[in-house]
């Protein structure tokens, strides 16, 4: 049974006649979806939101559009928020829902767990392969499809498992669904290395089969905590480096001369679904297996501490007062994108409001100012407010970065602007009469 | 005068008309020395020790025979041990002498302020350059130059100062001495640039001026406090992902195809002058000036538990009992270099003679057993003992990968090897029928 279904499949990518569905259709499971309408098989898009699937009927997305793709149409794409009626047409599930922290930042995979038994329930009989891409700790993909397969009785569909971790960095050229490098694992090495198959009609990227689901799971994780604890310690450099009068961006890029120096630019803090959230899956898979994992909470504490600790600098900038009113540029977690998920833009505002600043204006030009959550107050345009007395880039948009900074700086009370982002040339603002200071410079005195 | 020493070393560069003093002639200070002997400048090694003085007149030292370059003879070398009579000679003096931690953990940097005393008063007149190139907290260069300065009466000689931190990594192809590039700080830009110049008459490699010497002496803290941490975050999974059924090498090579994960080698620990040493140097001077560094201290503690949780692993492997009798292959810090300082391998040693193992023999085929320190016990022929109950392979020296392990598997009471490296597949062992165990591969079973 199991090689017969290897067969079909593989027979199936080579012939495109396969019906894969797509259950989550956010940042990573609507490109995904596409892109495997694009590489040639039917796709049936599945999403619980009934407004999303209705939008998404109407050719509207600010995902796609975003990134410059097109909602397809036609007889091969369909999307729907009803997992019976397209389940059982289904070849292959593939699962891209959210797998978030609660409030004790706590693993929550509630998402994953439901998914998957709205699949497993709807699947009466004969054979499908499931494979999750959220981020969950190593064992999660074999014990919630066991346990949904346990959950449903008289159950006669023949499911197999896989775990092929998304890695998609919207808003970074070359790093989408299309081109990113992927990491497969499956109840069997045979099903691994078809399913590899399956994702190379999809990325230029490589793709490498691995021993087990669990591997897979493993590298995603340690992939993002890494990456947490190497941000973080930029962050600290940027803490450290100016209490000595260095400018933290000299000293990397003279570290960065050595063959094995990894370079990463600090900023007011990390944001989005992956950094500020899957460390937390390792810290927590660590505590339960008795290891001391202290670089990871220390990473993630100095990363959450980033935006109070800018707001501070912004303080010390303007003279140890708050600003009065403050022009905040950007809004979204990182450049080029509408993301605004676990921005530290948001707790970097809260911060200025509890110094002491009345009224903080956001521009973001990627957000619409209806989408941004209370108590933002957004701006359509930046050239039309006065009496500020603070500029904060958030958000190094290349919008922002072209903005007109001669006009700007005329409507300005102060022309005073606080670089979050380390994206703009400080001789050049210092040049053109601008106040000038940035995360990680030293205010005022420049050595010891 | 500035301008006049710039030109003069300038011209001196272009001419090699230039007599340049190294001070410490060990791992740094003797390849340096060499180096700008081979450009073509005049060399006068300086050392305290008047054995290493006599034994390098005599042509003699492990450390140029181990990269294979010779001591050179001739009217434009020296190596002496007295100031007194060598500096007041020359136009630029190097230091290179160690800068360790003391029994606290807390920098010793009682060597740089002797050597820069012992130059400064040796040199009664005329213009010198000092250029430190141990590693230091930023600020020290400064310090002990204009300390010793201060100290010395009657003193007319004009002196500048510099800050090129050392970068060479011995045993490693292709970052020697003329290979690595270099940053460099000086009291002025301009003298930045010339002294740029001049190291890049030794290097292939870039030779980065900086603003300052504070900034050249932070990057060196940096890199090697971000490689101390980056390294442990290896190891701690070398010490979890076992725990959860999963091989680290596995989990790392597939998280190694993402274009932004940096790959490491779990070990049994790190060792040399570098790694273990300079975080403290960071982490004093974070903690002096209010930063609570969390990430530095807990790489540092896991860094210095590997060699007590490798003991662990190796009497698990014996089936929960210290084996009596053990083989260590390697004693060295790192492959392929004789340097044991700081070596992982004898805390390693220490903790396999507490946890109940009576007897260790070490063979390390670059180290003279007569170097090796108590209560080690060198051999000089790896095959010639008998009763060996476990081998472990502490150090990756290619002489220990090549050599003849089935003969090795004849001597011993049961075949069984720990690979503290992640140097040997398994795969070859376990079918050549050896009991095979690593750091940070699951024991016995494999999944979860």
């Amino acid at each position: 049974m199991h090689s017969d279904y290897l067969n079909y499949l593989s027979e199936g990518i080579k012939s495109k006649k396969l019906t894969i569905a797509v259950v989550g259709l956010g940042y990573v499971g609507l490109p995904t979806a596409i892109s495997f309408h694009v590489a040639g098989y039917n796709v049936i898009g599945i999403d619980k939101s009934e407004i999303l699937v209705n939008k998404l009927r109407e050719g509207e997305s600010p995902i796609t559009a975003e990134i410059g793709i097109s909602i397809p149409n036609g007889s091969r794409w369909e999307v729907t928020s009803n997992y019976e009626s397209s389940i059982p047409k289904c070849d292959l599930a593939i699962v891209c829902v959210p797998t978030p922290v609660n409030e004790n930042l706590q693993p929550d995979i509630s998402s994953v767990g439901s998914a998957i038994n709205s699949i497993i329930s709807s699947r009466i009989s004969g054979s499908l392969a499931i494979i999750l891409e959220s981020t969950v700790q190593p064992g999660t993909t074999r014990k919630c499809i066991n346990d949904a397969i346990s959950d449903n009785q008289n159950f006669s569909a023949e499911i197999f498992m896989a775990y092929c971790p998304e890695r998609v960095s919207p808003g970074e050229g070359g790093f989408g669904v299309g081109e990113v490098s992927r990491v497969i694992g499956a109840q069997s090495i045979g099903l691994a290395n078809v399913l590899a198959e399956l994702y190379g009609t999809i990325t230029s990227g490589e793709v490498k089969p691995v021993s087990s689901m669990e591997v897979a799971e493993a590298s995603k994780l340690v992939e993002n905590a890494q990456r947490d604890i190497d941000i973080a310690f930029s962050n600290e450099l940027a803490i450290l480096l100016p209490k000595l009068g260095l400018d933290v961006e000299e000293v990397l890029s003279a570290a960065s001369t050595k063959w094995n120096f990894h370079r990463h630019t600090p900023g007011i803090g990390v944001g989005g679904h992956c950094i500020p959230i899957d460390p937390h899956y390792y810290i927590e898979i660590a505590k339960k297996n008795g290891v001391s994992s202290a670089m990871s909470p220390a990473a993630r504490d100095l990363n959450s501490s980033m935006p109070t600790h800018s707001a501070h600098e912004i303080v010390r900038f303007c003279g140890g007062e708050a600003p009065n009113k403050v022009l905040v540029l950007g809004f979204s977690y990182k450049p080029n994108i509408s993301d605004s998920r676990e921005t530290p833009v948001l707790p970097l505002i809260d911060s200025m409001l509890e110094l002491g600043t009345k009224e903080i204006l956001v521009w973001d030009p990627l957000i619409e100012t209806s989408s941004l959550p209370d108590p933002i107050i957004g701006i359509s345009d930046p050239f039309s407010h006065k009496d500020v007395e603070c500029i904060v880039l958030a958000t190094a948009h290349e919008k922002i970065l072209e903005m007109d900074w001669e006009e700007l700086k005329k409507t300005l009370l102060i022309p005073r602007i606080f670089d979050g982002r380390r994206c703009l040339e400080p001789s050049i603002f210092l040049e053109k009469g601008w106040d000038f200071h940035a995360i990680g410079k030293p205010l005022g005195r420049e050595f010891i």
